[in-house]
């Protein structure tokens, strides 16, 4: 696993912010908190937690266009952002937050591979210390809301060896990448697999998941460090 | 599982098409041909192989915006025809198709849960039907082209108990919600498991997969004896 | 003419549904029901009633671009689905529908010439069966809301032969080509003359309308049958 | 019919140009000429003639939205510009233009009924103009790609009597409102009746034909007029 | 500087409109009234004046794509609005208009250098007879709403030699291009000064300003001429 | 002035960049260089420098909406990307570029008032850098191409005092804001001035120019210091 920094508070004006790095991939995630909810739970009792996620056009190696010239995001866009909206709405009690909005932008500032994986890791963060700034306030109870950890990984296989937190050379390479996104109690939130090239045993599959948990294991360590 | 049906040849102008039904989900897959491939593969001697997916505005229980009139596809939408798309091309061998493209438009006519999953297994039979198309014209070899069958299935844990094949109202209240993306020799091309309410467990997970592999173990017969 | 046939109730979900066939030209008809009408008819005691048409990509000989995909819809299926609310509108009364919107969608399942005409009399169908739908649940009265039959058919000079009902070949090599629409008593709703070729006569276009009164009248005639 | 007027050379960059006045309706139709095609004409000896249509937000009654900021044309503009387009491409003879585009701007400035018809008839004279400037370049004849005039009226049914041009309260109280596009030799090149209240009777619509043949003659002899 | 017109009431719909020309620029302003204001002024007891700018597409020499056709309006369009806007709110009391929004449109008919200048210039106008429209109907006082008058003209250097509203001709080859808006008490609202070539010095910047200061006073007379 | 710095080389990926810090404003600037130049320059021995412009959707107090999602740029952002290219421009020598194209993107992490002029500041190092990077594959000639520095900084009237640099709360405030962009040499590239409320006066012109000459000499060094 590449080496993990989580950078609190990166963010002068977020309710809560997180630069997280997952080796040379670097994600700024920030947590905005509005005081409305989409219109289909109005006076429902229950909040919503969303993500939106971007990359600046020379976060890659070549320069991507900017999808707000070129008018629309792109599938891989959506599929990441709804992505990492799941993964936080499966440890948010969304009646504990009451009718309010939390949206969480994870913003590339530079990738290396795994970019919704340490999204998903850092805007934990991100919304932790959004909560905590509502508690400072009265307006929640932060562990009533937040019922666990949320920390994903990417596993693939790769010249035959199963390797974890793939990055971009080897995300490139490898004939099977799966995305985990685990509990801090070990439970699983999403699992996406997917063969690049030949398809996959369960054998293989199941050695990546093992794979997964440990890695995951160590994030949510890493997750506790940083809010000490 | 829901009784699954195969219909070749629906449409008059397609070189390959099937209508294919999981109980009250009925999807419309077409394959069109054309001979000229994506420019980054201009000149590699490779073809493609790409999905679309749509549905009529009241294939659902509710009508929903007509995409066209929304002007855009939704986050949706394009996952699920990019899932399509990476399902075939995990199954054909796009030298052997040579530079030519293949686009399968999976559209819904009716929905009951489990679209894209139906989509998959149609979209094979179309699929197939045009290489049988191409090679009446001498243009392929199918069996160089289509390495081997591609089917798909959802499963869940609904009321506690695993399900197979989960039409809407299942699919609606399911606690978990995972679908599998199997070849016919039983190697694993996608996998996509979401928890839906709470997380679910790696047991609870391998159920649903072993669950899957029967089912897309009959619907790949189901493929052959439709061919017959 | 081309063989017709009208199939109801093909929709598990719609208030109302038609597969409607001309020949090779098959359209989908749906009537979605809601209570609501557009914001120019609030609390005006009359409802609306619409209608949206699309093809499906391979409904046609060569593929053409999804309009989903494209980002809008193109001047032909805003023209086509102007005609078929117009043409609807014409025979119902607004304020006997009472404040509510039927929405009717005609989607080409397959094309061969004549898909507009195909849409606005299975619409006529499908509309029915909505209100019969809602005369059940005693909302409406149909004969108070339906005024009448309405129907419509293309004609044109084909090899200097007035023809009626032009599938795609004789549509494309038409000098002329007319689109007539007409109600149950044979009024006019709307005709739609084009020259593709040459300009023509007023005798060939009475001759064109002679032609398109017959037709219309033994459309009518199969809607009666159909809905016994 | 109201007052109808030519102002040739209106515009100092054009090819063609013409200020037309239909009473209250003012549009400046301007003739551009492209040396290109379309993709779908090239090399195939023949050129293009097509229009585009647009109003000026407050050329109405009440301000419109403008159509480049909300982003799209609707509905009803694209009708009209490929009305104007198809109703000249039947004078012109395509191959003697040779591989060249003509593009007919109508933009209306004030409006009051009958846009499309002013336009239609303003933009005979914008082409004829542009054809002049490029018969002085010795680049074709007019004679021979002219082959014809074209003008267009529009005629309705307004307090049980039949009335022609209608401007643009005689339009919204009409019960029945047709358009009508003649050649200088009195044959039909589009035709579009449409019943906005109550469907009309054969009889009523050759009525409105007639009067319509009436009109087109007056508006070719005024064209004639303008030319000398 | 170039023969500069106005013509009043040139619009039969809108409250305000004028027709102005700088040489052969001409640009058509017309001054709509809303009773009602954008959401962020909602009952603060202010109005608000805005402006939109567009161009003919053969207003110039060679044609130039229809914003509406391309879905957007350029950056241009949009940089243009805004100043147009922005000079004329300079000069109105926002709270002496009361809660209403009037809509400045201004449409080049022709275009040779400086639209915008010209735009604002007759904006003003346009401006100012809505308001007497008003007065007229008791709504406000024109002398409370109407601070001052507004005027703008562009000043470059061109040929080594200042230069004063410079023609089409002149802008592109100026290596130096300033566009000035002053009010009639020779206030300056907006400056923006562009070196398109080299860039200028503080001195050469002077000239201009005083340059602009002179022609913007003749264009106040003007304005004052055109009322009486 | 606020406390001013760059970090070079922040990015990975891109031939040059910096990131910018004017105060609580920072601005993450890439230059990205591509062997090909707009189609208008083809084959004409110049190349071309553009910029796009984009702020992360929390850079500000409150959340903005994302311009991806929106489907388009803001009329704000436009104006700024087309302000840093043409200043960019001015002071480099595309024929000595060769037929190549630099991307600047200005991307503000976080924002407090002039974000525009930290954007062209911080610009100038991304392309510097780029230019140098360049020279070391022996592509150019950096003191060919870049012909003198450039940088901008903001002045304004806030509470009847001149002030420079000004952070959001000031910008907010003023009476009078003017962005200056000048060379190392102290030639002008831009003046943009503009009264927020009341009009101002030539001699408070002059002031904030001379205000912007000295800061801009400050920003200038600073530049220098950096490349050391």
């Amino acid at each position: 696993m590449r080496k993990v920094s989580f950078e609190r508070n990166f963010s002068k004006h977020a309710e809560g912010s997180c630069l997280v790095k997952f080796g040379d991939t670097h994600v700024l995630c920030t947590a905005s908190l509005e005081e409305k909810t989409p219109p289909w739970l109005r006076n429902s009792g229950k909040g919503w937690v969303t993500a939106e996620y971007g990359m600046l056009p020379r976060a890659t190696g070549d320069r991507m266009r900017r999808e707000a010239a070129a008018g629309k995001q792109s599938g891989r866009t959506q599929e990441i952002q709804r992505l990492i909206g799941r993964s936080l709405r499966a440890i948010v009690d969304l009646e504990a937050l009451g009718e309010r909005q939390i949206t969480i932008d994870c913003d590339v500032i530079q990738a290396d591979g795994g970019t919704r994986t340490a999204s998903i890791t850092g805007a934990w963060i991100a919304l932790h210390d959004c909560l905590k700034w509502m508690e400072a306030r009265s307006m929640v109870k932060v562990e009533k809301v937040l019922k666990d950890h949320v920390a994903a990984i990417s596993c693939g296989i790769f010249a035959n060896q199963p390797v974890i937190d793939l990055d971009y050379l080897e995300d490139s390479a490898a004939e099977t990448d799966a995305n985990f996104v685990m509990t801090g109690s070990g439970a699983i939130v999403e699992v996406q697999g997917t063969a690049e090239g030949a398809p996959f045993s369960e054998e293989e599959f199941l050695t990546l998941m093992r794979l997964a948990r440990n890695g995951i294991g160590e994030l949510v360590q890493m997750q506790k460090q940083a809010l000490l």
